[in-house]
């Protein structure tokens, strides 16, 4: 949502009325879901009409795809972010946790159910790729030791994913196991399953962070 | 759902009936989402009057809890069948696998994003706990070696989640660990995240479980 002071009024304008129309689509997915997100509904709160209103969002699918792209550029922009500023594989682990938790309907739009009936562009895989490149980077950095294991061996075979990144086997299974051991702990906390159990969810995530640092 | 003979033809009726509704429910979970999810649509899907349904299911919550309520049934009964036939934790975690896999809309309306204003009702934590026990069961059996860590501690004194469990701190640490890891590959596999990355998240699923086991 970067505005550039090269964008003429009318430019500024409709950016502004597109980010009004994602705030009431984000008030809309937190009180009906994502699914039953409806253009009709916006435009009424909003106090336009619908066609004014398809001129800024042609379809329903047009506006969720803005704000899954708007969630990847987050979290990809704030572990790049955080990157630049020296965090190690820890760091960004705590950095990951701090977006999800600021934002739990916008961690649950990309991580939770899928919305019925709706495609992702290509363009948003390409988003996703650039954080699992500053994850391959950090992951490179620790040492590997060990022998190498039967996933290590599948994945110097199926590394098209990470693209011309130099990252060995080793570093390609820490970064996917660091990907899904911290969805584990947070879609399960962001879903609600460890409210009521009396644990603190902070200490699971850093306990899961360690093992993983640690072997 | 267990029909028993000791049912009258009525209670067997009504049991049918609801049976219908849920299959219902489940087609328009997949093409429109549980949020969406529309007491009248199924009426009108099923030929039966708005009132009539409402004799079978007073509110679309009453009905998400009967789906929710079923799918934490079938995954401990799933898990408790698998345990009850002598499966170890590994062999468990591939039973939890195929549970998900042969019904991803299962596994999503309990793992996925929660239903906005749906609060499951008590008896659904008493299931989950029962799934838990199976894991808990499981874990204890495996060594556990290695000096205590922070959570362990943490889990020593915020352990009413496991009821009167006698599993060790570090049973409580291993069982959570292996809950959260599994979910981690799952819940990212079942949304889609891996589709097009080339690995096999089978391999990954099989990895981590190996990482659990090994330490």
């Amino acid at each position: 949502m970067a505005q550039t002071d090269t964008k003429t009024p009318r430019e500024r304008y409709r950016a502004q009325v597109r980010a009004e129309i994602k705030q009431h689509a984000w008030e809309q997915i937190a009180t009906t879901g994502a699914s039953a997100l409806s253009l009709n509904a916006i435009s009424k709160q909003m106090g336009m009409s619908g066609p004014a209103l398809y001129r800024y969002y042609a379809s329903r699918d047009e506006l969720i795809t803005d704000l899954i792209r708007d969630a990847y550029r987050s979290v990809a922009d704030t572990l790049r972010s955080a990157s630049a500023a020296g965090a190690d594989l820890a760091e960004l682990a705590h950095t990951l946790r701090r977006w999800a938790l600021e934002d739990p309907q916008r961690y649950l739009l990309i991580y939770g159910t899928p919305v019925p009936g709706y495609h992702a562009p290509d363009d948003i895989t390409s988003i996703s790729f650039e954080t699992m490149a500053i994850l391959l980077d950090a992951s490179a950095t620790l040492p590997s030791d060990g022998p190498a294991t039967p996933f290590d061996t599948h994945l110097a075979e199926h590394r098209d994913w990470a693209g011309d990144h130099p990252a060995s086997p080793a570093v390609l299974h820490r970064g996917l196991s660091f990907w899904t051991r911290m969805h584990g702990v947070l879609s399960l906390e962001l879903a609600g399953h460890f409210t009521g159990m009396g644990f603190d969810p902070a200490l699971l995530f850093t306990a899961e962070l360690d093992a993983l640092l640690a072997h």
